[in-house]
């Protein structure tokens, strides 16, 4: 056999933090273009949420927490005590966790940071001290981050008969995550393990990050796979060409209700019909233990132009009215398995998921406080 | 009160028939030009319905129509007698009727032209009084559908609640049609009659019907109408806003399977789960008496551009292979009626359809031959 060079290419994150700057890869340019941009303050990283240069619930997670320590940074510039430092900080932290409404990372990560700072304050701290703890969390749940997602990528292909043909909505890879992917690290530990044979990606409507981001890591990775609009999965499964659908969260309630991009609930209904097992992948920080339901979460309403417009071309009339909502809840009863990065749930959700987030809770009481 | 001026507007129709030419409304550049085309050759005609300058089943079926007095003509121009006449004639026809697999009026309109130029020929008719005839019998085609449609918009209201909201998808509207529309048809008699309340149009990806001429024909009507992505139908109905859906169909099978614009399937799944009343629309030549079942219907694959490439705008990364039927089928067990410009079919379909198409064949025998 002739000799071949592999060469091995660097694994796809949407985040880095260098020299106190947050680089963030900007989603809504790929796949033509690969650009990052730089942030040094904590309003230029909410703006980059808000218009999606970074999307993906761990991944707005990650960027908040880096956020937060530009912002206290910003703000240790002027100020010097720490009753004064929380109280500018304080509506900067506000702003930040209001930059987008469903997902539930972003403000568990706000939090995390508060709270360190606040214990850090009790202690009295010396402030460049507190904004290198700041700093060193950030890194830290960015590092879990990527763990979490290699624990459920084992877990979640576990689960999967041998060669199966997955089928998954939006995005829910690397790019949305520290590294790896939820739903997307699945199908990536199942293609290594031999357990993939191939894998159909929505192309997710409105936004298109299913065509845009999710085609793109897949061909990345050289993972066997197809491109479908959203109104064929269903087509698909009537086939049945289709084993398993997985996808991410972006808040799942204490009953086990998941919110997640648009068109997953309809997703949802069609696998419980054609008896297709249909997974949701997610770490601790996409649940919310405080909300009962999922009729609880905000669904967030995006422009029309979403919609109406692509690539700045218009489709649709001018002065047609839209709906836009960037997300749907699907219940748990048509969810056949939530998969963590330590355990695998099951109907009936509520004992399950409270037992697993109390145990966390204690764990991680240890590691951080 | 101030007086006003009621402008009365055109009724919209995709094709018109004027000095032997016939002129089709490009609906590629729909809603943001209005251009007609005129053809004068079979070939010019066969491109329109390959290119979807013409598109929708009974729309199809009567260009194609038309097209069998172009290519009558055209082919009288050179021969003289019929039995070489209907030689040249037939790899026109047959290629006309080739243009496009699914719609099965297209085949339909074909045939019915075919037999009369048969019926001519075996009475030895003088050529110019055939090609009067079929002139003749393409512009009754064309009347005959427009009034079916009228029928099956009365009947399909009558099935509604009072302010209802509808939801439709794909465009099966005057467009599609010889004029006033299928499904959009009959939210044009509900609107009238104040039993449609409004309109939910899914934009159809990949060609954008919905978005490009649902959206252009409910805006043109006045109807209170909102456009959304194919993916938010199920949320909608989860939120209890959908009352009933109405589509129209490419094909529909002897016992009731019908094939409608790709996502119709997923549709009617989804309406189904949630009990909401799905309705498909179709006239007499949409039947496919000879096929047994839907598992028949030939599926058009069409070209992966259609789903990578918008406006000349490129969404996913070159190279990423793609999956995109033009049309899928909804089992008969998934319909709650077909509304037939006659009939309200309902389950079980076989025995309603063979008896409609059994006594329309009485009486087409009396007004046709």
């Amino acid at each position: 056999m002739l000799s071949t060079t592999t060469t091995l290419k660097p694994a796809l994150t949407p985040l880095r933090w260098e020299a106190r700057t947050l680089f963030l890869l900007d989603q809504t340019q790929l796949p033509l273009s690969t650009v990052w941009h730089s942030y040094t303050t904590v309003e230029g990283v909410v703006e980059a949420i808000q218009t999606m240069v970074v999307r993906g619930a761990p991944a707005i997670g990650l960027a908040a927490a880096y956020g937060m320590v530009l912002a206290f940074q910003q703000v240790i510039n002027t100020e010097t005590q720490w009753a004064l430092v929380l109280e500018a900080l304080k509506p900067l932290a506000t702003e930040l966790n209001a930059s987008r409404p469903t997902a539930v990372n972003l403000m568990w990560a706000v939090q995390q940071q508060w709270q360190l700072l606040q214990q850090a304050a009790l202690q009295e701290l010396p402030l460049e001290q507190a904004l290198k703890a700041l700093e060193a969390n950030a890194v830290t749940l960015h590092q879990q981050d990527v763990e979490a997602n290699q624990r459920m990528g084992a877990l979640g292909a576990s689960l999967l008969p041998a060669h199966a043909r997955l089928l998954t909505h939006c995005n829910a890879g690397a790019l949305a995550t520290g590294g790896y992917g939820t739903a997307l690290g699945v199908i990536r530990a199942a293609y290594a393990t031999g357990k993939c044979s191939h894998v159909f990606a929505d192309e997710t409507r409105p936004r298109l990050q299913g065509a845009q981001l999710t085609a793109y890591e897949l061909m990345y990775e050289g993972i066997p796979s197809t491109l479908i609009c959203d109104n064929m999965a269903a087509s698909l499964m009537q086939q049945g060409r289709i084993d398993a659908i997985l996808v991410g969260a972006d808040r799942i309630a204490a009953n086990g209700d998941a919110a997640n991009k648009i068109g997953t609930y309809s997703l949802a209904v069609v696998a419980h019909y054609h008896q297709v097992p249909f997974y949701v992948v997610a770490p601790a920080s996409t649940f919310d233990g405080e909300l009962p339901t999922g009729t609880g979460i905000p669904i967030e309403e995006r422009s029309t132009q979403e919609v109406t417009v692509v690539n700045q071309q218009r489709l649709a009339p001018e002065g047609m009215n839209v709906y836009n909502p960037g997300f749907d809840v699907t219940p748990a009863h048509l969810i056949t398995a939530i998969i963590t990065p330590d355990v695998i749930l099951k109907a009936p959700y509520a004992a399950g998921i409270s037992a697993w987030l109390g145990n966390r809770a204690e764990g991680l009481a240890v590691t951080t406080v």
